[in-house]
């Protein structure tokens, strides 16, 4: 939890529940969120989240008896009760500080990604192995040497680190996020990395999407 | 299928699975793969199997279980084989050839992504609608205007879409992909999308990746 956050949060402890599960909330979060900027305000029907998801609605009730008894039977959730306890659960109801490590092409467009900082994911700043990159500028944030990331996550409270290098160096990149103490890793190299226990490793392997689109392609 | 593509392909016929079911074949092929470049070729037990990707082995077995009986009971999976039925159910036996709309940071990012290539994703063309890109080169590809895509779609047997564009853009170029003829897309832009019916769109949310580290990070 970031120093900065000025809010109190409600202590809902949660068992560990399948991953999966914790992907399908955040759709859950996506629609009430897009429900409530269309101004609509009625309690919210495991059928008709249902509809908008694609999950059945049994899976939906399912997710959400993870976290206890939400929504009232024959009436539906509350929306914005609902949205609180997913922000909660999620962990998205504060700010997060993250580095970003691996100034490339893929780095540079994560830096500008609007998705994370509507959500509290904020990239505040980055580092790159590669000399001539230092000192470069994107937005409020200058590219420094790996060698200072220890430093700077201490002195700014860094939470987590998105790992944007090479497949060669992404496991000796990540040895380092971790000798810094940061414990929240997403990685986008396309390669298996060992973290300790009590360190989170989450890969983004964007071939396992396409290749799902191909399933569906050879398969309809 | 590719005109290009030398291979006959087996004709298993699967029935329609759960979306998570097939990530998870993803999943089993990549160890699969890894297993054999190490040189390993005993039968894989759904135990040992269960170990190496941390899903229970009774998952293991019920997802195999949907593509016939692969295995022998008591001996375990041939690598050999359940990697060829593997390849052919995931759409993976052949080489896809793709266009990317969006040359950005991010679309220039995914142009040099080694996890495609090698898994026959290929991205043939680029394409973007502003006008100072045109023409810009990355190792083979030219960045042509939008316009050109129905034509060259047709001249190239394009596939798959990968979009890179900005929410704002993104309903009005899938628009333009599925009138090219294009039956699935990649969307990366973070908004939700319309296609019609007969076409797939397989949707890459970075931020929902992040909320489940930060869900790990608050929960644990």
């Amino acid at each position: 939890m970031a120093d900065s956050d000025p809010q109190p949060r409600p202590m809902i402890k949660v068992p560990r529940i399948p991953p999966m599960t914790v992907r399908r909330l955040s759709t859950y979060y996506r629609i009430l969120r897009t429900l409530e900027a269309l101004g609509d305000s009625e309690p919210l029907s495991s059928e008709r989240m249902s509809h908008l998801t694609g999950f059945t609605a049994a899976q939906v009730r399912r997710d959400l008896a993870y976290f206890g008894s939400f929504g009232k039977r024959g009436v539906g959730y509350d929306i914005q009760e609902l949205q609180l306890s997913l922000r909660s659960i999620l962990g998205i109801d504060r700010q997060w500080a993250i580095a970003l490590v691996g100034v490339g092409n893929l780095g540079m467009a994560l830096l500008s990604y609007r998705g994370f900082s509507s959500q509290g994911f904020h990239i505040t700043s980055a580092f790159d192995s590669d000399a001539t990159k230092h000192g470069r500028r994107f937005g409020s944030i200058v590219v420094r040497p790996v060698e200072d990331l220890p430093r700077v996550a201490g002195e700014e409270n860094i939470q987590m680190a998105i790992v944007t290098v090479p497949p060669a160096e992404a496991q000796r990149v990540v040895d380092q996020v971790v000798a810094a103490g940061i414990k929240g890793i997403l990685n986008f190299a396309p390669t298996q990395l060992q973290v300790p226990k009590g360190v989170w490793l989450v890969r983004v392997d964007l071939s396992i999407e396409i290749e799902y689109l191909s399933y569906l392609l050879t398969n309809s």
